[in-house]
């Protein structure tokens, strides 16, 4: 019988995609501390369109054109952004029905760096298990994408990846021999009888703490909080409905 | 009191030293399957010098020189070649007092890389304990550069990273707070126990069994059978006596 189990690798840094880009596979971007948390979040609190922006000029032309944004550069508000990226700071109030351009210090990198491949979902915690279902529904190959930290490996979005790994592997559809979705799966073993306990020993951890910013630890590691799977096409991200399956973006 | 202790970073592919590259630091270049295994071999049989050589036609030009050459890709020997680079090529019928030019898929490329920092070490498991030693003496900034394969992530050579950084730390020289550093540790902790069962779901693993190159599996994580520390330096990698501690190169 053939095998019709589809791959699995991680890829632990923007500056290694070049070596796994795959057409063929759905990427699913991840940068728990803490991008596609707030974008999940912003979903969750009704936003209607992120327009992930690369560059701080960008972000800025989006401001002066009316749009909403967030915008930062290693953890600090932009000054011309109406605010950064924490995760509670897409409140209902500000966001629902509403466009918000966004501009981080790794995850929009990551976001873009996916452009050419077939499905790209935005992914964290708070909605694993509905990018699993959706990946499972999808069955082609899948690229977990690690926005790190200025191109280093980062150990939140490497765990994040290893309990993804792990769902999918539960189901007899996907297999992997990639070394670095392996070793996800090990340090998310470790860490998830108490993911909290185990995030404290992450740097980006002591970067937020040392910005007054890490009061979003819990939030970003609480698991499925939603099933919106937000997704990344022609330079927007939307989601859909909750109780509607994805659209095929081409 | 100030905060003597160094840093150690561990850098996961070559692809990524860009991010790490740091002047005041001895680095350390592995590539246990096995191009570091296999160097660290020569010196213990008494090779005088081992000259790595990034390119095929390079390679060539030693071999028209007259050097003996070690030459693959892939896990292949090159047709020019006299071997390839299994540890066990290197005896010391062949190789005992000769000069020997060597190039590889993966391990080469690190050593270059390397090239602007305070010393160069080459390191597998079989001189582990010698190189940490070194480091200690040394007390300067480590970065561990794994050779990876093709640009990726490599599990054996994380694993070694995650037993070096544990012996660094458990004196009160070193401190880290690197993602890569961390994770490689908790790796290493989960493999230790029995390597060589955790070496079974290495990718490289599979590699070398399809192409039935992995007899040196068993040699390759052996612990401590030398103190031999080659070194990079001006364009060579050379040993020094057991009992001599390395020059500093500048």
């Amino acid at each position: 019988m053939p095998d019709n189990r589809k791959k699995i690798e991680v890829v632990f840094s923007p500056s290694l995609y070049s070596h796994f880009e795959n057409p063929q596979a759905n990427v699913v971007v991840v940068d728990v501390l803490r991008a596609t948390s707030a974008i999940v979040t912003a979903f969750m609190n009704g936003v209607s369109r992120v327009i992930p922006v690369p560059t701080q000029e960008e972000a800025r032309e989006y401001k002066k054109k009316g749009y909403m944004v967030a915008a930062e550069r290693d953890g600090r508000v932009l000054d011309f952004a109406d605010f950064g990226n924490s995760p509670f700071n897409f409140t209902p109030e500000r966001i629902a029905g509403r466009e918000v351009a966004y501009s981080t210090t790794n995850g929009t990198r990551a976001v873009h760096m996916a452009g050419n491949s077939k499905n790209i979902l935005i992914a964290s915690f708070l909605n694993l298990s509905a990018v699993a279902t959706q990946l499972i529904d999808k069955h082609d190959d899948v690229l977990i994408l690690c926005a790190g930290w200025k191109g280093k490996f980062s150990l939140e979005d490497t765990v994040f990846s290893g309990a993804l790994v792990e769902k999918l592997l539960e189901t007899d559809k996907f297999r992997t021999i990639c070394d670095s979705a392996t070793a996800a799966l090990d340090l998310w073993k470790l860490a998830k009888a108490d993911i909290m306990a185990y995030v404290e020993k992450v740097a980006q951890r002591e970067r937020l703490r040392k910005l007054g910013l890490d009061d979003v630890l819990e939030h970003c590691h609480t698991t499925d909080a939603t099933v919106q799977v937000p997704f990344f096409h022609n330079g927007v991200i939307e989601s859909l409905k909750e109780d509607t399956p994805i659209r095929e973006p081409r």
